[in-house]
């Protein structure tokens, strides 16, 4: 905000907290779903070895590979569930500060991992091809809330196993991040974004949606002006 | 807010707004290390059945106690994550309606479980004995955030070792939750309570802090008033 006393700039600013709070919500509501899932898997893999324990004659030993294939899948799910908690981990600390510097990349590739569970379940392919190296400074709590909440519209607009490419190229100073969705090889039209939610939190990242036919981009200043 | 106009009371409804960010964002923090604990640990106990089938004799199995405990060692830490992952689930989704019905007992066990891992390390113990069944109407997020904060506060005033005890009980019309602490059998001075931003969210709350000596105690209302 501009003017402190601009009572319609803070309105917007309390909208954004708000916002990104119902963001985060949801990214951690799903997460848990994803992580109690994979409890239940390692309980079903703990369970038959139980299993194989009571079945074994007195005299006789479980078979090792019964063993092994079972471990196997036990660390595989920890492995899962280690790499869903660390990007958990980076969203609970993007909101550490105001502002910090961020690579594109690597907050794309955050944002996909948060959201994750649902291309999953509407087997959606969710490709991130083209990926600039550049670095930004922004609000990142904002940034990965509105980069969350455009993907997890984009999924629900898109078909089941719909393909969505998600790329972001320098524009001369500026980044842009651009989404197009195909749906059995049909272009999906995207024309629904930005709604008013995503159009609150890029005012305030000074970001602004465009369209330009294939895809919906959203262009980004390479550093938020200070309020 | 009671005037939509007036600044100050925007600054403190943006500033709520963003301590619930810091208290939510801090929790989960702290959940995913904990169920990063737990993961490795699960692990572990699969990395030892591993060894137990790779040290296996040809002809012979494993014996079948030995599997036995390791399932069993698993499917706790599995039932401890779950458990966590419950609570944490219960946390996401406390801004899903900017007020709500809650019973405060729930909301001071959740608020115990979601700072376990910090009491924990502290050797603190932490009792809850006397709970009023009696339900409130408020901002759940921001009450959460409030107790949560304090807590995390308390367990970081008190030393090792230490002892706290919370109860809520019925004043009135109103709700009072009492937090005391001792430590080597002394009791802990809670002076430093509460501080600028415990007293923001409180605010927010229509929530008082007092002493009465043995106790810090927080006077809620049983309904918010509305903005």
């Amino acid at each position: 905000m501009n003017n402190p006393t601009d009572s319609t700039s803070h309105d917007e600013h309390c909208r954004v907290n708000r916002l990104c709070i119902e963001a985060t919500s949801a990214a951690s509501a799903s997460i848990s779903h994803e992580i109690m899932n994979i409890l239940a898997i390692i309980n079903e893999s703990a369970g038959l070895l139980e299993d194989l324990s009571l079945m074994a004659a007195p005299d006789e030993g479980i078979p090792a590979e019964r063993i092994t294939t079972t471990a196997a899948a036990i660390m595989k799910q920890v492995s899962r569930a280690n790499q869903i908690m660390k990007w958990f981990n980076k969203l609970a600390h993007c909101g550490d500060a105001p502002r910090a510097r961020t690579d594109i990349a690597g907050t794309i590739q955050l944002v996909v991992a948060l959201a994750n569970r649902q291309a999953a379940m509407k087997k959606l392919s969710v490709s991130t091809g083209d990926l600039s190296t550049a670095e930004i400074e922004s609000d990142l709590l904002c940034l990965v809330s509105l980069l969350y909440m455009v993907l997890r519209r984009l999924y629900e607009t898109v078909g089941t196993e719909g393909e969505i490419s998600i790329a972001a190229k320098p524009e001369g100073s500026d980044i842009t991040v651009s989404f197009t969705a195909h749906h059995r090889n049909e272009q999906v039209n995207l024309n629904s974004f930005p709604n008013h939610r995503e159009k609150t939190l890029a005012a305030h990242l000074k970001a602004n949606f465009s369209h330009n036919g294939e895809a919906l981009q959203l262009t980004l200043p390479p550093t938020l002006p200070q309020d």
